[in-house]
Order: C-alpha cells, then structure tokens, then sequence
C-alpha cells in the first residue's frame, strides 16, 4: 500500500529521541556556567560550518543532536547563565520549558474558543489569577469590563493599545478610512524604542510621537505631558494615546502613573502602563507603591519571559474596555464563523490581538505559577532585588565608582568616574573574557554600564563575582594608564 | 545563607519530570484518535473545574501533568488527530517538537546578532535552503539582494509586508509623518482576512484595500485589478501594495500571479504573494506551475507550521528587497546598539518584523528538514495532494453532491445538492460525531463543506472513512426527510 511508507518520528521514536533531548537540555542546565557567556563566534563563522544544500535524504536524530552541540552551542549567547546580566534577562525554569513541552505536543491552535476550547479558557483564567497576584485592578478581571491575553512580547501589546487608543479617539474610524496625519501620541523620552516603531506601524508617524522631557530620576515629567497635550490640542491635531512606563529599558526609571492617568482621563486618552520587567515585581506587595495610580489605565502590560521564569515568548495584557480592543480588532470571515462565537459566551483571542493563529501559552505559565506558587516567585524576585541593591551599595562605597540613576528593583546603572573610554573598555574587556555579560545606555549623555538581576539561577556568589571581575578591570586599566 | 534557598527546579529534576512529559505525549500521539476530534465541552466548563485562586505553595509536578490530563485534555480539540481536515491543517512531528524543545532549552533571544550568532546564521541558512527547496527567486537569497526571516504567522508577516510597500510608495515618509488617508491597497474578495486586518492596523483603512472581482475559480481578475488602480490614481489616490494568494483560504483558488505581477510592475506597486498553505506544495516540482511569475513578487510567504509538519508557530517570509524592509522597520535605540551591528556585516532581524524580542525559531524548522530530506517533505505532500484528489473523485462520481470549486491540491470543496440546511446539518452531526472534523466556507452564496488533507498522521483510512461518514449522514438525513 503506497500510503503506508512513511518517513514520519513514531511515538516509540520520539519517546527515545525526547528522553535524549532532555538528557542534553538538563546537561546544559548543569554545565552552563562552564561556557563564556557571549559568543565569541565571528560574523558568518556558524553559516560557514553548515551544509550548502539541504539533505536530500533524511538523517538520523543522533546527528541533529551532535550537530546541535558541536556546531551550534559555540555560536549561543547564554542567556540562561547566571552570569547573565545584559539587557534585561529572558529568563526561564524547568516547569515553563516543559509545560511549553506540552503545548508542542498537543499542537492545538487557539485562535477561537471552539478551535480548542481549554486554550482560551486556562488562557483567561490564568490572566485573572495575575490580576489579583500584581494588585492590578478589578476592572482587568474577565468577570469585569476588561480582561488578559497572552502576546508575545510587549512591542506587539504596545501595537495593540495604540491601536485601541487610536481608534477610540477616532470613532473607529481610522480603521476604516485610515489615519489622516493629525493624531498624536505620548511617551517619555525614555520609553521603550517600540513605542517609535509602534508609532510608525499604526500609520500614526514617529513624528508624531511625543517624546516627554523626563526629571533627574529619569521618569515622564507630567507638567511636560500636560502642556504638550494643550499644545497639540491648540494645533488642532488629535491626541489619542499615552504610554507611561514602571520600569524604562534604559535606566528603570519609574514614571508617575497616578499624576500621568489624571492627565489622561482629564482629555480621555487611552494610558497604556508599560511594565515589561519590573510587573513581575508587583507579585510582592511592598513593591506596588511604583505603580500608584494603575487603576487609571486603560491597558498594562508585563513580560513573565522576563523576570518571572516563563521561557520566551510570553507577554500578559489586559485592558479595562474589552470591547474597545475588539472593536479594533476584529474581523469575521465565514471561514471562521461558529455557533460558540455567535453565541457571544466565549472569548475568541484571534480579536484580541495581531495575529490570527496561537498556540497554548497558557500551560507554561500555569505550570510556572503552579510550580512555585506565589511564595516561591516571591522569594526568588526578593532575592534578586536583595542582591542589586546590595551591588548598587558596593558601587557608592567605591569611590571610583558612582550609581548613574536611581535603583529601585533589580537593574544598576553605574558608571567609573573614568569618563566614557574607560567604561567601555572594563565593558568590553569583560564580555570578551567570557565570565560575565554586562551591557550599557546612555545617561545624560555618559557612557552609564547597566547590571540587571533577574536571570532564573542568579545567586549572591555570581553577583559578587561580577563586581570583582569590574574592579579588577578598573584596577588593571589603572595600572596601565 | 538566604541565597540558597530555592523552589526552583534541578537539572535532575528536570531530567525526571521532562521524561514524563515526554512520554505522556508519546502515548497521546498513540491514542489522539481514541478522542473525539472536536471538543465536547460547554463554555465556562474547563474554567469551573480550577481553583478561583493560585495557589500559595508550590505543588508537585505530577499533579500538574494528572490536571493536564484529567481537566485541560476534554476541553482539547486535536489538531493533531489523523481525522481532523478542518480549516487549513497545523500539523507538528517529533522532529519539530524536539527542535521547538531544545529552543526552549537554550532560552536565547535573538534580536541581534550579537545576542545568539547561531540563531541568526541558522535562520539565515535555512530560509536560504528553503528558496532552492521552493523553486523561490534567486533574489529571495540572503547571497543576493533579498532574505528570508522566519515570522510568527501569514497575518504578521501580511502586516510587514503592507508597511514596507506603504514606504516605499511614499518614499519613507509615512513613518514619520503618519498615513495621510489616501493610499490604496489590492487583494482579491477571496484573500485572506488578515489582509483586511493588516490594512486596519497600518493605518491605510478597511475602506481603502479593495477587494478585487474574482472569475469563476475564485481566483483575481487581473483585468479587474488594472482598472480600479488606473481609477484610484485618477481619483488621486496613492496605489502601494497588492497581495495575490496561492490558494485561497476559503477554496485554495490561485490567483494568477505573472499577470498581476507585470500589473504591480508598470505601476511600481509592492507585490506580496501569500501562500500560506500551498507554499508547502512548492517542495515539489509538478506543482510550481502554481505560482508562475513568482519572480515578480516582492514579498512571499508560506507556513511550516501548516502542513510541513513544523509545529505552531514557524512562518517563513521572504523579500528581495531587504533594505526596504529594514528601513521600513529600523530603529535603534543606545541600548542595543554593538560592533558587530556597527559593522554592517550581520543581520539584526529585530529590523525584519514587528516584535523586538525573538525565539530559536530555526531550530525545529532545521529539525524537520533534516529528519525527513527533501525527498520525505516531498513523499508525504503527494500522498496527502493523493488523497485530496482521490476524495474529489469520489465527490465526482456521486451524483448528490458537487464540487464547489477547483480542487488544485490538498483542499477539496464540495457540497451536497440539497442546499444549505442539509449541508450544515451534515457538518454539525459529523463534528458532533467526535469521528472527524469539518468546517465550512460560502462560495457563490453557497454554504459548501472544506476537506483538507494536511494533518501529518492523515492516511487512506482515515479520508476513505470521512467519505464513508459523510455518506452515511446523507443517507441518514435523506431517509429522515
């Protein structure tokens, strides 16, 4: 029979085949700190090693399995190393990589309720639980007005609010006769670069973003973001939507929600809270007083992907008007219409977002926060924050050494007294030793180093290490100089 | 000391409870036709069987895979099961799953270069693979002008694709200064509605993408397309992008792409070519007749995780222009500004898509084509292209129903002549059934029943007992009335 040749992996087979990539995944856990920690591959060095063309036949899963390691592992930055303290972390945990595991394996896509009704409704269930572990408003509750979807990253969500934003100022009339260059949008000069590129996305214009004037500590001045609105308004132009952030990329500068939301409600603007890393800090209770003011947004969100041990991609947003996002979200073709949907009793995600298809995110945050539970995440976001406070008092009683911005959670923005170059040589001089990865931005115009703690096995010996390793290097370079 | 405290989960852990779930979706593959296909739950049905709240400790990860088991799996329609034919397909093997696995293992994010050189260089070198494998443009290679990037699905891709041809229409000004209400975009009345939604979000409206007449095929008139753009630049408007479509997601019709592309040509318009499913069926050269004239496209996509048994999600997007892509999305804050991007010498696919942060994505795309070569990718699209057909015969050759459209591939359209209600009542007894899964789209008004042949495991068995259930239910029905 023609149809019974197959080349598919049987059950037998994967089962064999799965055990070994765990076997190598575990492996990789317990040896990750042997490996420098930035790749020290050259430009085209990986591609170089790989076959031109593509197998005509099929190969054996043991020889994807040593090419992984002998071809791919020298060309990966590890961003599950303890030694980890770039950008901000991706951090990830055993039960999120597996409850991950799960959703390839069941292989549902969710895009509506009927398409796989346990996708959709652990989904709302689990952003209903967040609500009440972040002390976010009622409103974001499903059983409210509002409620949580699972996206995959905050740039997307911030697409998504502006767009919300965007389409409530305008009657829902941008989406249909398109934008006509004169709405506006606010965030501060220190907001997250994908409020630009949502800004150019939505038809709206990066000009037309405005970039607010911030204080010393780095956050939104709202007198700044009060008298631009005016100004705009004068001009005659549209102001639709404001994004203020707890917790900028650049340096965590936590924005005045409270102050900014009352500016918003006052011209009915859609705020949007940007809370990509520091929202997992909110699972602890004295940390909320740098979200004062939330219950005045329109939308928030945070990235478990980040801080809270949920592998990458996984970002929680929930807006207090449901209707108004899927008003600006959604379309039905026939292809796609169901009695469940019809019914309006469901939720159907694929209007609560960009994209059509999705898989169940869901499971991986379920088996996160069921792994832990809510004292396990909250000890281990206290320990990290215990830990960059600690480093954030090293470098004040260093006097060759001083803090660049405030340090309210987790990331250290310092800098040596040394001025520019020599920041960026102890910099670069550690990432290429291997022994840990640090990254910068620029405050005040200076050259300011950032040291973040949030990946999943960060202890207090891999932070200690990391200040020795910078002052060895101011030592050295003093020496030298 | 504090620091050791821990809730995490060991390597050895892992290694533990990764080969449970290894092997509990090893016995799923074995038994997913022992469910029915379709979900029987109600709404609110899983959600009441969870706790209302999280749970304050941590609980042991056998009670998260016996919840999985016990409450998430009823609420599960199996995409994965050999009876499903519904929609387009979102098939998966175990090479995609363990590919998809060991991402997740190594947690990098690659929105830089810089940040994991290997997720950069694979992605590369596969979507490269891919163009030969496809019978794509040579302009499509990474070597030449253009490039591949793997997207999360058709509808994001759809968006970037639409912006890039917006930019370029107006010279890179709509970025900055917002749209302006008078550009045009072009697909037919049977396109995706993603590509409503993409004119939506971009800020060009719903109003201002026309739907362009199609023939009885259900495939765009290109004469019909000529005209409405020499009418919208009389009117004044701004022409950017057209979308053609190879195969349909209504009735795979093929819109003809050499004409519309020598149409897009003359009046310099960005010519995007979804072939969201079909693509797939490109791996095999008696089928490329399907998409002549790709050569003049601009943008194409197709998506693995449809019927190339990648699992969800893996959309492969290419340009042959790659600066305009990149100046269409680029931006770059201090904060992640390197050498290696500095130099010129890399890719940065942050610049390549809507979303900042980015998965491993390439590794079980690399996993599938390695596993099955060429030559297996291409055995089991013509057995399921063979099936399809064989079923389409059947249809033929009984004298109550009818095809609906032309059955080019993998998709057949066929109705039963006693019109709608029957139709619908067929559908609904059969999805009800838990045998097998159908859904529906309207051609000509018509209410008309979609088979699609895609799921990885599908064989003769499982599409010569859809036909036989599908009779009984007419014969059933027919005895009734």
């Amino acid at each position: 029979m023609p149809d019974e040749k197959s080349f598919h992996m049987t059950p037998d087979e994967f089962r064999r085949h799965g055990h070994a990539v765990v076997d190598w995944i575990a492996d990789y856990q317990s040896r990750v700190e042997s490996f420098p920690v930035v790749s020290k591959v050259k430009p085209g060095e990986i591609r170089a090693s790989l076959p031109a063309n593509p197998p005509a036949q099929g190969e054996s899963f043991e020889a994807l399995l040593k090419d992984v390691e002998q071809l791919i592992l020298p060309g990966v930055t590890h961003w599950q190393s303890p030694n980890f303290f770039a950008y901000f972390p991706c951090n990830a945990s055993g039960p999120g990589i597996l409850g991950d595991l799960l959703s390839s394996g069941l292989g549902v896509q969710g895009m509506l309720w009927s398409t796989s009704p346990a996708c959709t409704e652990l989904e709302t269930h689990v952003m209903d639980w967040l609500v009440r572990m972040l002390g976010l408003p009622e409103k974001f509750l499903s059983s409210s007005t509002g409620g949580g979807v699972i996206q995959d990253t905050a740039s997307s969500a911030a697409v998504c609010a502006l767009l919300a934003g965007r389409e409530r100022a305008t009657n829902y009339a941008s989406n249909r006769k398109g934008c006509n260059g004169r709405l506006v949008a606010y965030a501060s000069a220190q907001a997250h670069s994908s409020l630009e590129k949502a800004a150019m996305i939505a038809g709206i214009g990066s000009e037309n973003l405005r970039l607010i004037e911030v204080d010393e500590n780095f956050a939104m001045r709202p007198d700044a973001l009060a008298r631009q609105i005016e100004a705009d308004k004068q001009a005659g132009l549209t102001p639709c939507f404001v994004c203020a952030t707890v917790g900028t990329t650049s340096s965590n500068a936590m924005d005045p929600i409270a102050a900014i939301g009352e500016i918003c409600r006052g011209h009915k603007l859609w705020l949007h809270v940007d809370a990509a890393m520091s929202g997992t800090a909110m699972l602890c209770p004295e940390f909320r007083h740098l979200q004062e003011g939330v219950e005045l947004a329109d939308s928030y969100n945070f990235n478990p992907h980040k801080w809270m041990f949920t592998n990458f991609d996984c970002n929680c947003f929930w807006v207090a008007d449901r209707r108004a996002l899927i008003q600006t979200l959604s379309i039905l073709p026939e292809y796609l219409r169901n009695q469940a949907t019809e019914s309006g009793a469901v939720i159907d995600y694929r209007d609560w977002h960009i994209q059509l298809g999705r898989r169940f995110r869901s499971l991986k945050l379920w088996f996160v926060i069921r792994h832990y539970g809510v004292e396990g995440l909250r000890h281990h976001i206290r320990e990290h924050v215990r830990l960059a406070q600690q480093f954030a008092g090293w470098v004040q009683n260093d006097n060759r050494f001083e803090l660049a911005a405030p340090a309210p959670l987790n990331l250290v923005c310092f800098r040596h007294k040394g001025g520019d170059t020599l920041n960026q040589t102890i910099m670069d001089r550690i990432n290429r030793s291997g022994d840990l990865f640090l990254t910068h931005t620029k405050l005040n115009g200076k050259l300011t180093l950032r040291l973040c703690v949030g990946q999943t096995n960060t202890k207090a010996r891999h932070v200690e290490n990391a200040w020795k390793r910078i002052r060895d290097e101011a030592n050295e370079l003093q020496k030298i100089a």
